[in-house]
């Protein structure tokens, strides 16, 4: 399987990382929408959120517990930021594996 | 505390309900940006992702779990959708509880 982001988490294809811990990898989106764009992605290869099981359940909250810790690092957690994931073709998921995108550092746009 | 959310659980204020179990409601947004838009709100007040704790760890992983159940009832499981949290003012987050929007049915544009 040839995931670019599994080979982001390897190390393989280089990337920003902006946090790492033994389950969750994290680092700045090639292509931001404002000051503040990290990905955080899960070590283990899920394709969406629509493929995660109750077997995820803990790597999901400490996703969650990485992106509350992210957006304290990066200045965003009081002025407010926005958690996404995009899951299949209309979602515009860019790549199949699950990704949480922080986005923050303005006043964002709704627009979907 | 008068929490729009927590009335419109309560059904003060009423919604178009699309579904419900003892620890999340989800209803249509009144102001959708797709064919499907749900508003998924925990029972429980909890401001935003930013105050979740590891307390809220299951309820969490619940409202996941109620989302994909949503998508598959949707029809949007397998054509793709989008799940998003807003925070604060930058996030554009509108009620001060937490709640996941999913918005599915159109090829979703990517602008924030």
């Amino acid at each position: 399987m040839d995931c670019l982001f599994c080979n982001i988490v390897k190390g393989e294809i280089p990337s920003a990382k902006v946090y790492e811990d033994e389950l969750v990898y994290a680092f700045k989106d090639i292509a931001p929408q404002a000051p503040v764009h990290v990905l955080l992605v899960p070590k283990k290869h899920i394709t969406s959120a629509q493929t995660l099981t109750p077997a995820d359940d803990a790597l999901l909250c400490h996703l969650f517990a990485v992106a509350r810790h992210i957006a304290e690092e990066t200045g965003v957690a009081d002025t407010g930021y926005r958690l996404i994931t995009n899951i299949g073709p209309d979602g515009g998921q860019s790549v199949p594996h699950l990704h949480l995108h922080l986005i923050g550092g303005k006043a964002l746009k709704w627009e979907n």
